[in-house]
C-alpha cells in the first residue's frame, strides 16, 4: 500500500517555535518516525510539505495515481479551504486528517474543519502519534 | 473581442470523478466546446486552469492587458476568496462567473459567492452550457 | 419544445423607474426580444407577468401540462417564497431562474434565493440577455 | 360543529409528484376521507384549497362567521406568513395546524412554523391521518 | 394633492378582535376619521384594504398614476414582503408607513420592517392618529 | 399491536402545578384515558414515566423487543437530548412525539425539537388528546 | 398639557453638517417651529438638548413632576441605551420617540431602537415634522 | 497501565441497526477486539457501557482511582454534555475521545464536541480502529 | 423553615482538583459550614449531591413535600438542562441558584443559565459563601 | 473595612414605579437598611447614586483610594458598558455586582452582564437583600 | 495646525494597574511625550481626558472650532458608542483613532470599533507610539 | 535593524484602478517612499509583493532569519487567512499590519482581521503613510 503524507502550511517551522503547543520535534524528526512506522507496517510512504493551498491540491491530485491512501495535516487550511475539501472528494482515496495539537481546545476558529467531512476519519491532539496512528489505521483497512 | 476563460481548482479532475454532480465531460471536452463556440461567435478565446488562488489572481491581472473580458469558474474559491474578488474589481473588465453545477442546491457553504458581487453576472447549474452562454453574453455586450 | 416564461412582481414597471438598476427596456421590449429568440431557436414560448405569489404558483402548475420547461424571474419572491420553491419541485419540469440585475451585488437580503435550490440553474446580471440565454440553455438540453 | 378545512399552496398537486414525501393520495382522495370521518364524527365540514396567501387569509376571515373551528394545512406558508398567523389570531376560533409530512425531518427552513404559535395545536407527519386526527381533536373539545 | 391610503392584511377585522392591541375602532370608523382629516387638509384621499400581497403591489402601481403620495399600513407584510418594498421603490412617490400599534414593543419578528427602508418615513403606535399624522406630514411636504 | 407509552421528566407532577399550561389532569388520569382508548382500539399498551434521560433511552431500547410502536412525550428533553434522538433512530420502530401544550407558542427554546427528526410524526397542544390521537394514528398504520 | 421636548446627542450640530441626511435647519430653527406649533395646539412646551446619556435620564426623571408627556429624540442612544429605556419605563408618562431621518433606511445598526419598546409610539423620517406631529399626537391623546 | 474504556449511550445497540453508519459489529465484538489489543499492548483494560449521563460522570470519577487513563466514546453526549466535560477536567487523567463514525461528515449538530476541549486528543471515523488506536496512543504516552 | 441544599454534578470532586477555580475546600467542608450556618439561622437543612440530571429532578420533586425552600448548585447542568428548569417551575418553592465560581468570567458557554429564569435569585463567585448567603436570603424571606 | 456602595441609573426612582419588578422600597429605605447592616458588620459604608456612566466610572476610580471594596448595582449599564467593566478591572478591588430583580428572568438583553466578568461575584433577584448579602460576603473575605 | 488629543475613559488610571496590557507609563508621561512630539512637528496640541461619553462628544464638538484635527483614544467606548461616531461624522475634521494595546488580540468584544468607520484611520497596539504616529500622520496630511 | 516589507495580493495593481479607494500612487511610488524613510530611519528594508497566500507564508518564514521585523499589508487575506496568522505566530518577530484604506469603513467582511491578533499592532486608513509610520514604530521599539 502506497501512502502520501502531506504536511500543510507552517509545519516546516515545527520544533523552532511555540513548543508548548506543537512540541519540540522538528518536521525532520516526525518524518523519520513516520518512515520507521511505515517500514514496520510495510507501507510505501512519501512525505512532503507545502505552504500553498494550490500545491496541496496538486499533491492530492497526484496522489490519485501515485498512492492508495493519504494522511493529510491541513494545518490552518482545515478551517477554511473548501478547495482542499473538494480535492479530497475528487480523488476518491481514503484520506485521514491529522493534527498535532487538540484543535478543539484552542481558539474558536479551530473548532471547525471544513476538510473533515470529505475525509474518512480524523485524529488530533496526539503529537506525532497522530501521524503514526493514521498510518496504522490505513494499514488496517 | 478577446476573452480569457479561467478554470479554478479541481476542474482538471472533471470527468474522472463525481459525474453525478459535475457530469462526465473532461476539461478537454469542455475546452473544445468552448473553442467551437468561440469560433462561431468570432471571439478570440484562451483557456487556462489553475489550482492556486494566487495564480488565478495573476491570470486576472494578465487579462487586464491581454483580454477584453473574462469567464471565470472560481470553483470552491467562490465561497471565501476575497482576494480574487478584489482582483476582479481591480482589473475593470466584464467578468462572468460560471459554475457547472447548481451551487444553490448543494451544501450550505456553496450558497454564498463572495466573488459574485464583483462580477457582471453569473450563470450556474447548466453544465458546460454555463461557459458557452457566458461567451454568448459577452459577445452580445 | 414549449416554454413558459413567467415574470414576477414589479417587472411590469420595467423601463419606467430605476434604470440604473434594471435598464431602460420595458417589459414589452423584453417580451419582443424573447419572441424573436424563440422564433430563431424554434421554441414555442408564452410570456406572462404576475404580481401575486399565488398566481405564480398557479402558472407553474399550469406549465406542468401546457409547457415542457419554464423560465422564471421570481423578482423579490426569490428571497422568501418557499411556496414557489415547492411549486417548482412539484411540477418536475426544468426551470431556469433569471434575474436582470446581479442580485449578489445589491442588498444583503438579495444574496439568498430560496427558489434556486429547486431550479435546474440560474442566470443573473445580464439584463434581457438573462432571459435569452435561458431559452438557449433549454433548447440545448 | 362546523369545521373549515383549508388546504394551502401546492396541495392540489398531491399524488402526482414526490410521492416519497407526500404519499400517492390525491387531494380528492384526502377530501373523501375527510368527509367520511366528518360524517362519522357528526361534523359539518367544508374543504377548500388555495395557492394564494391572501385567499387563505380571506378563508380564515370567512370561517369566523361560517364555522366553529378550522383545520389548516398552511403548506410552505407555515414558514414565513406572519399575515396568516395574524389572521388566525384575529378570528378567535380553535385552529389546528396539520402537515402531511414530518416537517421537522426535512430541510432546516421547515423546522420553524410562524403560524403555530397562533394555533391551538399541531399534527404532522401522519399523512392523511393528520387531517382525520385534527377533526377528531376538534370533535373532542 | 391626491393620497392613496392602503390598508394591508387583517385590517378589515379591526374592532372585532384583540382590542387590547389594536383598539376598538373598526376600519370604517378609521376611514371616516381619515376622510374628515383629508377634508380639513384639502387632500383628495381614497382608501382601500387588501389581504393579498399581490393586490397591495397592484394598488401601489396604480397609485403611480392616480395619486401623488401614499399612506401604507402593510400589516404583517412589513416584516417579510420584499416585493412590496420593491413596489414602493418602483413608483417613486412619497410613501409613509403607518402602524396602529407600537410594533417595536411586541414580538421580536415585528421589530424589523423590510418595507421601511423604501419609505419616506414611518409612524407607529398612535392608533388611528398614525394615519391622520401621516396625511398631515404629506400635506406639509 | 403492542405500544409503549413513555412519559418524560416532570410529567409525574401533572395536575399539581401550572394548570394554566398543562391542565388539571394528573398523570394517573391521563394513563386511565390512555388505557380506555387502548382497549377501544384493541392495542396492548404499557405506560411508564421517567425523569432521567438515561432511563428513557433504556425504555426505548426495551421497546425494541417488547413493543411494536412508541408514543413518547419527551418533555423538556425534546429540546436538547440528541441521545434520545439517537435511541429512536436505533430501535427502528414507529415513534410518535406528543406534547400536552403547544410548545411552539411558549418560550423560544421550546420551538425546536431535536427529537422530532427521528420520529414518524408529532402531535402537540391538544392536552391528553395528544396521546389518544397518537394511539389512533398507530392503530391506523 | 405640559410637554418636555428632549433632544439627544449631536443635535446641537444640526444644520452645520451632513444636510443631505439631517436637512439644513438648525436646532434653533426647529425649536422655533416647535414653539409655534405648541402655541397653536395650546401645549406648554420646554425644549432642551443633552449630549450625555446621564443628563437625558435626569431630564426624563424631572419630566415626571414637571411635565405630562415627553417628545424624545434619543439620537444614536436609541440603538444601545437600555438605561434611557429604563428611565422611560420608570416615569410612566406617554413618551413619543422621534427621529429626523428615516433610521430604517440607513446603516444596519440604526434599524434597532432599544428605546422604542418603552415608548408609546414613534415617528421618523419626516424632518422637523417628526417633532410637530408628535406634539399633535400628544394633544390628541 | 490501567485504562477505563467507557462506551456512551446507544452503543449497546451496535450491530443491530444502522450498519451503514456504525458498521455491523456488536459491542461485544468491539470489546473483544479491545481486549486482544490490550493484551498485545500490555494494558489492563476494563470496558463498560452507560446510557445515563450521570453514570458516565460516575465512571469517570471512579477512573480517577481505578485507572491511569480513559478511552471515552461519549456518543451523542459529546454535543451537549458540559457536565461530562467538567468531569474529565476534574479527574486529571489523559482522556482520548473516540467515535466510530466521522461525526464531522454527518448532521450539523454532530460537528461540535463540547467534550473535546477537556480531552487530550480525539479519534473518529475509523470504526472499531478508533478504540484500538486510542489504546495504542495511551500506551505510547 | 426546612431547606433542601442540592449539589449538582462533579461537586463531589471539590478540593481534589482545579483549586485555582473551585478553591481547596472539599464538599464535606462546605456541608459542615452549611450546617453551622443553618444552626445559627435556625433552619432545618438537608444536603445531598447528585451527578445525574434525573436524580436532581427527583430531589426537587421530593423537596416539594419535604422542604420549604431550595438552594441549588446545578453545576454544568445550569447551561443546558431545561428539564431541571421545568422541575423548579413545577414545585413552586423559592429556589436560589448558587455557584462557587464567577461563571460569567469563565468560558462563553457558562455565561448562560437556562435554570436561572425559573429561580428566585442567584448568587455566584463567592466560594462557599455563595451557599451561606443563599441560606441567609431564605431565612430573611 | 471601607465599602463604597454605588447605585446605577434610575435607582433613584425606586419605590415610585414598577413595584411588581423592583419592590416598593425607596432608595432611602434601602440605604437605611444598608447602613444598619454595615453597623452590625462593623463596615464603614458610603452610598451614592449616579445616572451617568462617566460618574460611575469616576466613583469606581475614587474607590481605589477611599475604599477597600465595592458593591455595585450597575442597573442597565450592566448590559453594555464595557467602560465600567474596564474601570472595575483598573481599580483592582473586590467588586460585587448586585441586582434587585432576577435579571435572568426578564428581557433577553438583561441576560448578559458585560460587567460581571470583571467582578468577584454577583447576587441578583433578592431585593434589598442582594445588597445586604454583598456586604456580608465582603465582610467574610 | 491645531490638534485636539482626547483620551477616553479609564486612561487616567494608566500606569497604576494592568501594566501587562497597557504598559507602565502614566497619562502624564504620555502627555509629555505627545507635547515633545508636537513641538518637533510644529503642531499646536491640547490634551484632555474624559470618562463620560457626553463629555467626549462635547470635546469633539469644541474641536470643530478650536482645532484642525483630532487624535482620539475612545477606550472602551470604541466598541458601542454610536453617539461618539455620530459626533465624529458631524464635525467633519480628520480624526485618527488610537489604542495603546492591540485591541484585536484581546477579548472578542474589542474586535469591533463602531467609531472606526467615521474616522480617517486607526493605529493600535503600539503603546504611546500610537499617539505619536497619529500626530505625525496628521502633520503629513 | 532589518525590516521585511511584504505587500499582499493585488497591491501590484495600485495606482491603476479604484483611486477613490486606494489613491493614485503606484506600488513603485510607495516602495520609493518606503526606501527614503528607511534611509532616514537607518533601517535596512527589503520590499516584495505576492499574490499567493503560500508565497506570503514563505516570505514570513524567510524573514525569521533574514530580518528583525516585518511590515505586512495582507490585503484581502487579512480577512480569512488563518494560515498567514499562524505563520506570523510561528516566526516570533514583531509584525505590524498595515492597510492603505480604512478597512473598518468599507464592506462588512473587511471589518475583521484574522491576522491582527497575531501582530504587534496595526495601522490603517492613512495611505502610504501607513507603511512609513509602521517603519517608524519599528525603529522606536
Amino acid at each position: 500500500m502506497r501512502v502520501a503524507v502531506i504536511h500543510g502550511p507552517n509545519l516546516n517551522m515545527l520544533g523552532e517555535r511555540e513548543p508548548e503547543i506543537y512540541g519540540s520535534q522538528t518536521l525532520t524528526d516526525i518524518n523519520a518516525e513516520i518512515m520507521r512506522a511505515a517500514s514496520e507496517l510495510r507501507l510505501e510512504v512519501r512525505c512532503a510539505q507545502f505552504n500553498s493551498e494550490g500545491d496541496i491540491i496538486g499533491a492530492l491530485h497526484s496522489a490519485r495515481v501515485e498512492a492508495d491512501a493519504v494522511v493529510l495535516n491541513p494545518g490552518a487550511y482545515a478551517h477554511y479551504s473548501y478547495a482542499i475539501a473538494d480535492a479530497i472528494s475528487a480523488i476518491g482515496l481514503p484520506v485521514i486528517e491529522v493534527h498535532l495539537s487538540n484543535t478543539q481546545a484552542r481558539e474558536v476558529f479551530r473548532r471547525t474543519s471544513v476538510v473533515a467531512p470529505a475525509c474518512t476519519g480524523s485524529i488530533s491532539g496526539l503529537g506525532s502519534q497522530s501521524y503514526l496512528l493514521a498510518l496504522r489505521a490505513l494499514a488496517a483497512l
